[in-house]
Parts: C-alpha cells; structure tokens; sequence
C-alpha cells in the first residue's frame, strides 16, 4: 500500500515568493507542493500538504497524523524557535520526521540557530531552497521500504 | 455555595496515557478527570475540566474564570516554559492557582526547568503523577474555606 | 485618499482596566480605542482597531494588512516577548510599524526587556500610558505624508 | 505492617512562625507536626519527625532512613540550593521521596530557583504552605500502597 | 504658569545631519530645536535645549532641573548605555522624563540595547527621528496638565 | 561537460561501520562511496571521493578544489565544531557547498551543535545516515544545472 | 544597660596568624579579640567573642543572638560565599549585622566576590585587616545608641 | 608632621540629604564634611573634601594627591561601578584608599555589584551611612601610624 | 622515621558498595581502608583512615594535619564542588595534597565537574576506582622522599 | 600639502614613566611626542599631540579633527573599554584611525580586552610600547599618499 | 602473553626539561620513556612510546591501536583542549584510556579546565608530574588484568 | 651579526590576493614576501618567510625556531582562534613574537575576537593590511638591537 506523508508548513509559509524573496527565494507554496506532489507520484506516495499560522492547529495536525500518515515532512519556521508545544507533539507521535527550512537557518539571526524540532527530527535538510521539501521526501521514501 | 475550580490542561495532554508512558504514566486523561471529579464531589467542589491544544483559548479560559471560578488547577504542560500570555493572564485575574505537573521536570531536559506560569502560581506540585491534580484540589479546597 | 492605520493588541489587552491597574492604569481598551478613533479623524487617517488572545490570529492579521493598510500600531504585549512568528509576519509585509508599550517595559521582570517585535519595527514607544497609542498615529500620519 | 515515613526539615525551620511570617505564615514546626501526625493516623502511617541545622547530620539521618524508612518528606530549606551531599545521600539510599517548600521558591531570590534535591526526587510542592507536608504524606501513602 | 521643559542632548548630537545620515537622518539639532520650539509655543511651554558631549556637565543640567524645570526630555546618547551617574542624576529628581533616540536602538549594535536611563524614564520613544522629541514633548504637556 | 564533484570526509570516517553503529550505522566509508558513484552516473556527475585525519589536507583539497571541481560534498565529522581554518578555505573558494552529517547533530553533545562550516556551507542535511550524501549529490546536480 | 555583641568567626580563623600571612596578616584570633574586648570596654559594650568550623553550629549560634545579644559581627570566612543557612539565619533574626573581612575579597578568586551574608547585612567592612573588626564595633555602638 | 588625608566624593553626592533619603539618609554631604573634619582634629589628620560629577576631574585630583596627599578616602558613586579611569589613576599613584559607599551596593540593583575601585582599594566599607566616612579615617590614621 | 598520611574521605562514602554501585563499584571503604594499609606497609608509611559526612569535622580534621600529618590523601566526595571551607583549610596548612574520586567526575552531572579542592591540591586522579587511593599513596611517597 | 595627524591620548598617560613603569614602561609622554615629532618630520606630516583626562574633551577634539587634520593617532586608555561617546565620535568623523595601547591588553585583566574604540578604527597596535605610536604614524603617512 | 600499552604524547611534549620548568619540571620525554619502560618490564607490559605535534598524527595513531595494543597512555596537550577528532577516535576504539598531564590544569588557565579527552577517558591522573605517567601503567596493569 | 626573523603565516594565506579581496586586499603572500624581503635589507635582518596550512607543522616550526631565529612575526589565520598547541610553542620558545593580522578582526565575526596568540606574543597588530608586516619588523628590529 502506498505510504502516506504528511506535510506540514508553519506560519508566514503562505506568503512564500512574496516575503523576502531574497532569503526565501521566488517559488510559491503551491509551486512546492506541486514538486512535492509530481514526486510523490515517482516515489509511490501519497501527500497531505497544508499550512497553518496557528501553533495549537500545527500541534492537533501532528497528534492526528498517528493515523492518518507513516510519515512527516515539516516546516515549522518560526515555531522551529519558539514551540515547545510542537516539539511535544512530534516527540508523542513517534514517527519519522523530516525537519526543512528553505534557508540555511545557521547564517541569520541567533534566535534562529537553535530548533525545538531538529531535538526530535530524524533529520533535518536547510538552505538547500524547495529541493529540501523533495530530498525530504525521496529520504522518507528509502526509509519506509 | 461549593466552590468552583476550573481544571486546565495545555497541549498534548489529550494523548496521555499513549504518549511517552514511561514519563507520563498510562492514566489518561480521561481517568484524571474522573479522579477529580470524584474528589470533588468529596470535597463539595464543582469543577470544569478542559483541555486544549491552543494558547490562545487557555489564555481566553484562564480570562473568563474570573467570572466563573472561585481557583484554577493548570498544568500548562509545554507552555509553562514558553508563554508569557498565559502567565499574564493568570495574574490578571488574581485567582488561587495551583500549578501541576505530572512528571517532575526539574529531571528533564534544561528547557522545561524554567516556568513562566510558577511565578504567579500560588503554589507548584509535580513528579507525582495523577495525585498531583487531587492533591491540588486539596490544597484550593482548604484554601478556600 | 485617507490612509488606513490598522491598530492591533495582543493577548490579555482585553482586561485593561481592570488588570494591573498600577501598571496599566485605568483605561480600558474602548476608552483607547476612542482616543484614537476622535485624533484619526483629525488627522485624516481610518482606522481598524483590534485585539486577539491568539498569536496565529495575530499573524493572519498582519499578512492580511498587505492589501488593507498602509502602516500597523502594535501592542503585541505578551507576543512582543516571544513571537517569532509575528516577527516574521511584520518583516514579511513590510509597512511601517510603531510598536507600543503602555508600561516601561524596561522597569519590569527581565524577560520583558527583549522584544521580537522592535527588531522589525520602525519605532517603539512605551511607558506614556494610552497616549503612547495616539502619538504612534502622529508618527505615521507624518511619515505617510 | 504501617509504613514508616521519616520527615526531615533543614536548617531555621526551628524558627518557623517567628522567621519572617509575611514570607513563611505563623504555623510553628511544632504545629505542623501535629497536623502531620494526625494524619499519619489516619492514613495508617508512622512518622517520624526532625529538624537540624547540620548538613551532615541531615546526610547522616538520609542515610540511617535505609534500614529505618519506606520513604522521606523533606523541606531541606537552605540545604536545596547548596548541598550536592544531601544529593548524593538520597540517590544512594533509592527511596521515595517528596521535597516540600513552604513558599513558592520560584517568586524568590534566583539562587533559590534551583534545588539539588529536586534532582533526585520523586516529587516537588511548593507554596502551599504547611498543607505541602500533609499533601506530601497523602501522596506517599498512596504510591507505597 | 508655562510649564517648563528642559530639552537635553548628550554627546555627538552636535553633530547631527552630518553623522552617518543613513542612520540618523539628515535633520541638524538647530533644525530638531525649531521644530520643538515651535511646538512649544502651541503646546504651551517653555524650552530650554542644551547639547554636551561632557557626563558631568550632563549631570549637573540634569541636578539643576530640580528648580529651574517642570519635567525633561532627553537624548542621552552614548551616555544612555555607560552613565549610571546619569541614571543616579534622573532618579534623584524625581522629574517627569522622557528619553528619545532618534534611531531604533533595538536594531543596532547589541551594547545600544541596554540603556541605563530607560531604567528610571518614565517613558522611551525611539526610531521615529526627530518626531521623537515633538511627540515626548506632547506626551509631557499632557501628564503635566 | 560532466560536472564535476569532491566529496571530502573528516577523521575518523574511515572507521565508519566499525565506530559505534548504534550512531553512525553499520554503512563503510567505502560503501556509501560506492552508492555515491552508483548515482553520479546517474546523474551525469564525476566524483572525487576522499577521507583524511589532517586538518590541514582538508584544508589544503578544499584549495585545490578551485580549479578541479564545481562543488563539494562535505562531512567534517569533528572539525565541524573546531576548525576555523576548514571555515575560511570554503568560504575563500566560493564553490557551493552541501554538508552532510550521519548522525542528528543537535541530539548529541552539545558541542556537537555549532559548526563553523554551516556558516559558509549552501545547505546542510543530517541525521539522514548515509542517503545524506546521495540527497547532496541530488541538490548539487540541481543547482548546478 | 550595656549592649551586647555577638563576634562570630567561621571556618579556618582559627588558624589566624600561621594561615597565608601574606593574605590575612600576623595576628592572631586571640589577638583580634583582645582589641575587641578593649574597645569594647572603652564603649561600654559586652562582648562574646566564638570560632567555629561547622556551618550548622554558625547558624544556631546566630538564631540564639535572638535572646542574648543587640547586634552581630560576623566574619563568616568561607561559609561568606556557599552559606545559604547563614543567609537565612541572619535574616530571620532581624538584628543588625555587620559582616567583616580581613582581606580585600573582590582581589581574590572570583568565587570569593560574591557573598550572602552581605545580601542581608547591615554593613560591610573589608580589607582593613583586624582594625576592620573595631571598626565594626564602633559603627554598632553608634547604631544602638 | 599632621598626615594629609584627601577624601573625594563622585557625582550626586552634592544632592545627599534630598535625594531618596530612604536609600541615602538624611544627612548633606556638608554634614559629613563636618563629622570627618572634627574627627580629623581628634587624631590629628588635615583633610581635603571635595565633590565632583566630573570623571575627568576626579582622575586629575587623584593624580594630584600624589603630591599633596598620604592617603585617600573615596566614595565614587556612580563611577565606581564604570570608571577603568579612577581605577587606573588610583592604581597609578599607589596610596593607601578606602572606599566608602552610603548604601549597602550588595542588596541594590546588580549594576552596583562590581566596582572597578574596589580593584585597587586597600579597603571597602559599605552600607554603614555618613559613618563609613569616619571609620574610614579611622583606618586610615592607624594605617599612617 | 615512616612519613605518616592521612587519608580523608567525605560525606556519603560510608555507604561505598551498596551506593549505586554501577557507579563507585561493589568495593567498600573498609576493603579500600585495607588495600591502603597493605600498600603503606610495603611502602613504609603509616596510615590514619577516616570518613566523616560534616563539612566541619573535615575542615577540622585537615587543620589537624599540620601536626600529625607529612601529606593528605582526600577523597571529599560532595564537598569537592560546594566546599569553600575544605579547600581554605588545605590551602592554610600547606601539605602535599593527592585528590581522588572514584569516578570519572567529567563525565558525570555538570555541577560535578568543577572542584574546589582541585584548585589547592598537588594532583588529581579520577576514575581508576579503589585503585586511584593506592596510586595516591605511591605518588606521595615517591613525592616525600 | 603636509598631511595632518592628530595624536590624542586618554586618561592617566600623562602620568607615564612614573605609573607601574613595570606595565607601561619609563618613557614619558613628553618623550613620546618628541619621537612621534622627529619622525613627523621625517615622513613628512604634521602633528597635534594632545592629552585629557576627560571623555567629553576627549570627543570634542575627535570631532574638531573633521575639520583640522587627516588621520588620527589615539591611544584612549580606560576610555577603550568604557566610551561609546568616543566610539560614536571617530565613526562619526570617517578619518583613518589608529589605535594604539602601550601594553598588550591581552594579556591584562579581562575588562580591557574589550575596545570600543577597536570596532571603529582602520588598525590597532598594543603592547610594542613607545614604538607604537611611531608605527601608527608609518601606517597613516603610507595610506594617505 | 604480555599486554601491549600505547604511550601517546601531543604537542610541545618533545621540549620537556626545556619547555618553562618551573610548570613542567626539568624531566625530558625520554627520561619519562625510561622510567615508564622500566617499569613495564616490572609489570610485563610491552610499550610504545611516541609523540607528535600533529592532530591528525595523534587521531590516526589513535585508529591503529585497535590492532595493536590492549590499552592507551595518552598525555593530549594543547589538544586535550581542542580537539574533538582525538575524542572521537578514542571513543571509537574502545580501548581502556588514561589521561595524563603533567601539571594541575586546574590551577592554570581557565582554557585549559576543560578536556575533550576526560569526557571518554577511564580515568584522569593530574599535577603529579612524570609520576602520572607510571602511575596510570600501573593502573592499567591491574585493570587488563 | 644580522638578526634573523622567521615569518610565519596559517591556513589559506597562500590564497591571498584571490580570496575574499574586500576583506583582506589583493596583495598576494608574494608580494608581502617581497615587501618584506626588501625592509629586511634596509634593517639588516635576514628572513625566512613561511606559510602551512598544518597546525602541527605550524607547531614544530615555531620549536625549530629556537636555534635559528631571533624573533618570530607570525600571522596565524585561522589558527589564532583555535590553537592552544601554537600558543604552548610560542610560550616554549620564549622569543620576541608581534602577531600580525591583515583585518581588524575586532569588527569580524565573534569568534576571531579572541587570540590565543596574543596571550604569548609581545604585541600585536591587525586592521593595516601588508603594511603590518613591515612594521612588525621594524618593531622587532628595534627591540633587538
């Protein structure tokens, strides 16, 4: 049966290609979601995509993916930094999970450099733009065989 | 009249007793809830238990006992380490608080040592699992008197 | 054409008047949002005037200002002191923002004294009460010209 | 058999209802005995009930409570925050244990934020005043059931 | 009776339009102390603005204060970050005060973000350029009122 | 033309498979070699692949890889966290640079959490064992097209 | 009637005179309290003058000075820097306190520059070798007068 | 030949007697000036008092007293905590000093906790009023001897 | 004549073999106590073996020393991290000083890894068990030849 | 036309050659500026060689220099580690800047490893003594050709 | 058959008896060799003795024991204080390791109280000069016993 | 006899010219070589001019150094931040040392604020690009003479 990936996108994702492009780049949150979808399809999964601002609606998605999905790619933005609450989520669930940030988190501001979720993750892509979201992908793939 | 506790509970306590449950034990809280309101009955209290994963409607909870509770039992669980909202709430409305955890997070990870909520709780009970929230009704039944 | 100012709160805002009054004084939020509605129409400026307990609703708020307003006055309260996300939502959408304070958060407990919210801000005022909020709209009405 | 519980308190608790009562309430160290007492009575327990100013007599009785104890209510007062010896006294002999503080030691003086003995054991309560004792022995009574 | 305003600015002000203009505009303090004056006269005040680049000549305007005016603005400059004979200064008079900083301290180097005079302000205005000074001396007419 | 890619490893690499599997897996040096060719030539990449104990070699093959490659691949194992020298030799090349770590980094020691080559590196991956390395040759084909 | 002053010395002053004469001088403990008890004399003052090794011997010392004595000298050596217990003692019996070093200790380890019993003390006098204990005398005579 | 004693006061000290008397007494710093010159009498000491809010100025008196002067009492207020200078002049002209400070710096904010003359003083006397100054002569005479 | 050592153990050492022997090993003070006896025979050294739990029998025991002691073996458990006293009493006395733990102390908690009597004694040995005191013992009598 | 230096030098260095000759050497400032002199004629360039003991004259003269010299030589002394007013006062004015310091402050007490006057000016040269100024006047005379 | 013991020394080691004696002592590294080979004879050790200025010399020297000796001598050096490559390849082979130093690293500068090599050691033998090297044969003798 | 002066340069300053030309100028090693060479001739000294990439070769250069040179210039790159094994060395050899810098490493990263090389140089100079070789030679032409 085809495995289910779950993922999930933290606040302020939904202006991607509008903030910052030059820290962001010009892709759009649909436009990775249809990488990740075409992907999918190569790799014989299939995709649940949101977005959320909300830490609680961000923290009941997670617990929800217990069953629902066998896997989670996620963007926590700047939940990574401040969210205790995900971190706990993620840690409860106990499936693999992906940790992705389109920019190299390490090369901006301090309060960025340390993630709640990287603590839980399997493991964690940065800086690499949208292909983090299909790396993600492709590792959790080879990983659910 | 019997007193009125309101019986908070922060994020990811809807998954006790399947969530890590060599830290948090395999009551649910569900069972909690019973255990306290059979306590309470005992004691002549009324209670209102609640639970959830945002912090903004435990912000708006906490806001509204003003009106409707005579103490609050919270355990804030991941965010007593990371909300100030809630901490202000709770010294806004200058109501008896005892604080609850189930595990003692003095043996945890350094992030969960540092409580926000513990600075305007009257009081503070953890590592003694269930009987952390009767105890606690203990303490406000007394108090109130 | 009237500039439009979009006036936002943070959590516990709501009590004003009757929370703290020795901090935060005896206004409440509608004699504010009075104040500021009577100096807007002398200035020429409208005004959307809001408050929320919920960090995600905060953030929708200020992405949705992109295509609503031309500047932002912000308590953030709580937020200021933990919010990445809203940090990120300011920085994001790029219009002027003056972030307001009704107590000197400077004189109170130290986890006050860093806020998310000035890195991103064009100006900060704290400490002057309510009238912190009507010379935050001075401040833009002259920028806007 | 009844289980025997041995409580110890720390250094000035010998003062206690004459040592800054605004901070630590009027109850005596003899009345909390005897509330103490009483309630062993009725929850089947027996108790044995000290106080010294010495930290290696209170390591020495920590130590004796091996052949002598099912389990230990402490309020080490000053001795929380300096002595890694009462640490290393109540890991060694592996029973339970409850830590109990008259005041909330969190809304104190930072050096009292942080206890060696909450590192070790069971459970933590604080700020209810002489209701943490009998709290204390409610929550042993059930656990060595 | 005018209520009388002492106006105060600390070292390098002098220089003013011509110091790194990226960061503190192009306005002089000739050209901030006409605009103060002419907002004084519709306010209803009287002015007295200073410039030093001396501490101790600081402090002693600021002692002096005591009998000549009714409250103070001050630009404490540098000083704001290294003067505690400044802080000592202000808090012996007991004046109303408010301080501006022409830039957003908050966004600049991390020793501009800890001020010694916002610790006995009784309100902070920064980053609205010269706007800063009209505005506190708005925000002084109406406490003084 | 093929691009052409050094895939370079720090010390103690070349004891993987031997070297506490419970962290790093039971995966050689030379078998994550191989898969590494395996996908190079699917990809229509050429691969240079080292290992070295010396923190100068390491320095002196980033060097050279200015006129011999178009990216690299790199784990820095130990000098990750202790090599200013490795830091300056990729920042002075201006190649992109994925790095790559087995292991979840920000769950071990917590020197292990700082690494001077995320500060000049395009992307990093870890915690993904050996498929790291083939997720970095995929990024690198991307972005080098 | 004539005041009392408790002189209380702690650990290793006994060894006064022969211990790091470069550091704490070539008088003895004897010596200093003969200086004491002269002057004393010429104040009108009764002196009792004790040396102990045993912080808990420190503390139930200064709790009996409740009954017996006006004020507290107090050289508490070592038990300066680690003795909460001394703290607390000193505060709970409301005398006055001046606390004496012989040495300058902020030109000593960094360990020895903090100290809590100058956190509850009325005064403090150090480096001023035995004179300082007179001094000390003088100043309570004066205060109890 | 009468020893000469220079004793210096830094900024505010001018206000002493007005400014918060609940920290500083009630006494004027003519009224100290008064106590230590009849004291000066009684042992046989010629004494200089001074008061500055200038550093500079009290560097260039410090390196006067060099010739003019066999030792030095000095309360440097606010300097004391920010001035390398006052240290440097002190250390440089190598006479016997005594600090004094009014208040007890150990019990107020924690920028009073250090002080850069305490670095080079032979002695500290804090926390015992206008009578620090007169214990400071005291030593200083028997040090003179 | 036989150099005479005096070896030292403190608090909690006592319990040595049923204290978490996963740690400190199954030996007991008393095997230790005569491992060291044999080797001071064939060494030609006389022993005198004590443990005591009190910081201020330590303290007083060290001091003894100067006496009846060539050199100090000492294994102060707890106190080597809290005890500011023991290492002023080693430093007064001025004997060769061997420091042993039985454990590694680095890799334990952090509070552990920092020793007071690290900073006065000759050497340290940590982490070689029962043997670290014969090994002390071989080292001093090499050292008093 | 000749290029102008001005030579400025802080607090204390005109007690050189008298002041710890063991830190910073028997020359004195006179000597200095005759050696900065000789050489000025040498390389063609001509000198203001100034000294203050006051931070506010000192930032005055900086600022002066806008308008009366090409580059600066200042060895600032305490003000290093203790003016921002200097520091905002050279960026202020955009001349080449030399810093020079007698001594290594390095190797000093940790208070002057800290310069703010270092993060400002073009170079720095400590602890090559008199020569330093020599070599700062070589370093400007070669970059303002 | 005879235990092979690797005898490992780092940096500067070669300039023993000439390398600041007064910290290190006048023993070169071969008199070191000497007295260690003779007492391997003793013991029925077979040695190798060897030192490197070179990280990855130590590391790979490090790897190679795994076939070739049954225990590790190590004195790190400089290295014990940077290197985290050392402590890798230490964990990975899983030898028995004692570290050795020749002075007290306590006692010195405070970059060297840290050791990456304590962290994986067995144990740690300090300030006992050439003695520390015999010492730690002797326990690994017993222990490979 | 003509002193003689090894140059010594770290990591990747053999790529001077080519890396990151805004930061360390387009001069490349050859040319300072060259710069240098010819000063020497003027100064009477002859040079050996040297660049590693190795930190051990780095080390026993400096060693060598004690029976070929007189006095070292050495610019350690990278080395500087990270090197205890080159401080020991240059401490060992006891040799004049100035430590150059091509960049203010002040207004650097903050790790390239601290130096373990300045600990043991005599002087040091950074922020004046080539020319701070040459005048590094100057100062040590002038103290050996």
């Amino acid at each position: 049966m085809a495995k289910r990936i779950l993922v999930l996108n933290g606040p302020n994702l939904n202006l991607l290609g509008t903030r910052e492009p030059g820290v962001y780049g010009v892709a759009t949150l649909r436009d990775i979601e249809q990488s990740c979808k075409a992907l999918a399809v190569e790799l014989g999964l299939t995709l649940d995509f949101r977005q959320t601002n909300s830490e609680g609606e961000l923290v009941t998605w997670i617990q929800d993916a217990r069953l629902t999905s066998d896997a989670i790619v996620i963007n926590p933005a700047a939940y990574s930094h401040t969210s205790v609450a995900v971190h706990d989520a993620l840690k409860a669930i106990g499936l693999p999970v992906v940790e992705v940030h389109l920019s190299n988190i390490h090369q901006r501001e301090s309060f960025r450099h340390h993630s709640y979720v990287s603590l839980v993750a399997t493991g964690v892509i940065c800086g690499l733009g949208p292909s983090g979201y299909t790396l993600a992908l492709r590792a959790l793939a080879e990983q659910l065989q």
